[in-house]
């Protein structure tokens, strides 16, 4: 049986070509992927930034919802046709962090998609452990949001927000959104602040308040919001130096700093102002079992406003477009692939 | 009545000069100061580093012990003779850390010994509700050690350790010195990472183990201490910039940094590694009145090494010779002034 799958080739370089299915090993399971979301990390790997992690030609992608095809020797539990996601990590279990119970970010984790192959392909096999059971009455376009819903649950889990305090997101992208959505429906009061007017308005639609950084507007809005006392939680999203600031600064006594972004770069931090008012960093990567699973519920619950979020679908053999397209920014959240190309639509 | 004060009145320069003692106003108490410790933030008043703070000629000076000579109009509780010492913070009770329970870091702090007189004199005034009880059997140079002693309790408390875990000190001043007694009390396995050789000295003398930073030596212990691991909390105390990357690359996953140290400048923070890690910042300042009990009742237990700490006492009269002990740190742990001099000696 063939399918078809996209490979990073080189620093700009996707080829999209045909390839042979082979049946899945011991423990493992192949699946037909149904969406495949694009994130910024897949953007940092088309532009050849994690060349040290990925080999070329590789197969990235790791946002993504399908159903079982096959299953290997020894794997229980699953089923032809069974809609899955996957939780696309691969821990050692043996290293500090893994004996410690943080398996997720664990010393020498294999997250699959960037350290090994991953969904943007018609057919993908994967351990079986990986595998996070859907609803079969979930629709997969939406189901392919569920890697960075479990984001941004683990996010706010880390912000350990009790209802009614005060959370400021800095960054309105696809994560930022979503946490701003999950804090909200924790109980937070959630107040955004993003540069991007399309952004501010996806935003608005939501029945967020969403604010440009740097202005008299938003340093008014923050004090009016929080009574003069700053916010008790601010998530970093936007990976920017300005957005550490702003999100510093922002703060209450004692509040607390999701760091959620990728930061590559060293950043001038106030560690006085961290001492002067008693704050706290929290930093905060992937997820955990329990957020994947929250992440299905919410999403099935229509807690997400998926919709919204997903800007358009792209066939696999468009890839290109879909990354130029996300690249530009311009009106565009998040983009899926439609992995099931080759057959030609199917419901969705 | 005469009494003799300490005044700064310009960078680098400290008088010494006879003052008539008033009867306390209502609500405060009149105390005859027995010592008073120098710290680092006195020295930096001297050098004229605070002087949009200290209003000269001010008295400086918060580490101290005494006894209640006179109480004022509406003070019931105290008599004379009391021993004390005292929590040099008045807080507004009115602003947003006040009004959520953080009145130690309230936005509109009085630091008496800064932005009021302190207790570098023989008598001194303060408003009653900052009187912290002495034991009568303690004595008064030991009881001058209670103020930092609450830093290092606040500090202990804020990192939230854990009996068994293990805890990295970086700096050994009396600070780091106290931190890593009152961690070790907690049931914490300590380190101690400290450049100058004297100040490792001290610490060996405590039966802590004290390594210089940046060295193999250091590197392989840590290794072989946290079972390749890293620590489970960092103390930052030194203040230098070096010493907020030993802290943070000392971390395990999920590991704690306790923001002790003043950093005037913004420091260049690596945020991947809090991200990658899943590290905690918490800043800490100063200390609540419960931290200032229980570090009465560590010193009146003995839990603290109060004579190893008090490298000497110096009378009021010499006072510039000792901040010029302390500053060339030879040697020179902590310096206690004999408050009392007037009076010539008495009992400790």
């Amino acid at each position: 049986m063939n399918a078809r799958r996209v490979s990073y080739v080189a620093a700009g370089t996707l080829t999209v070509e045909d390839v042979k299915t082979a049946p899945p090993p011991a423990g493992h399971v192949r699946i037909d992927v149904a969406y495949t979301g694009i994130c910024g990390t897949d953007l940092h790997v088309y532009h050849g930034a994690m060349d040290a992690r990925v080999d070329p030609p590789g197969v990235i992608g790791h946002e993504m919802s399908g159903r079982v095809a096959q299953t290997g020797p020894g794997v229980t539990g699953w089923q032809p046709g069974d809609h899955v996601t996957v939780m696309p990590l691969a821990a050692c279990g043996q290293c500090p962090a893994c004996r410690a119970g943080h398996s997720h970010i664990c010393h020498r984790l294999v997250f699959i998609g960037i350290d090994a192959d991953g969904s943007l392909q018609s057919s993908w096999t994967v351990p079986a452990d990986t595998l996070v059971r859907l609803p079969d009455d979930l629709r997969l376009d939406h189901a392919a949001l569920v890697e960075p819903t479990a984001v941004a649950v683990h996010d706010v889990r880390r912000a350990a927000l009790e209802p009614g305090e005060k959370a400021l997101v800095v960054g309105g992208g696809p994560i930022g959104l979503l946490i701003a959505v999950v804090a909200r429906r924790s109980g937070a009061d959630v107040l955004l602040v993003e540069p991007d007017p399309y952004r501010r308005s996806v935003a608005e639609s939501l029945g967020l308040t969403a604010l440009p950084p740097g202005t008299d507007d938003f340093t008014d809005a923050l004090a009016r919001w929080s009574d003069g006392a700053g916010a008790a939680v601010a998530f970093e999203v936007s990976g920017a130096a300005a957005g550490v600031t702003t999100a510093v600064d922002s703060l209450a006594t004692r509040g607390r700093l999701v760091q959620v972004a990728i930061h590559p770069q060293p950043r001038e931090i106030s560690l006085h102002r961290f001492f002067w008012r008693e704050l706290t960093l929290i930093g905060a990567r992937l997820y955990e079992r329990g957020d994947f699973e929250t992440a299905v519920a919410l999403i099935a619950g229509g807690d997400i406003p998926a919709e919204t979020l997903i800007s358009r679908i792209e066939p696999l053999d468009r890839v290109v477009r879909a990354f130029e397209a996300l690249e530009s920014g311009d009106g565009v959240m998040k983009v899926l692939i439609d992995c099931r190309s080759a057959e030609a639509g199917g419901a969705r």
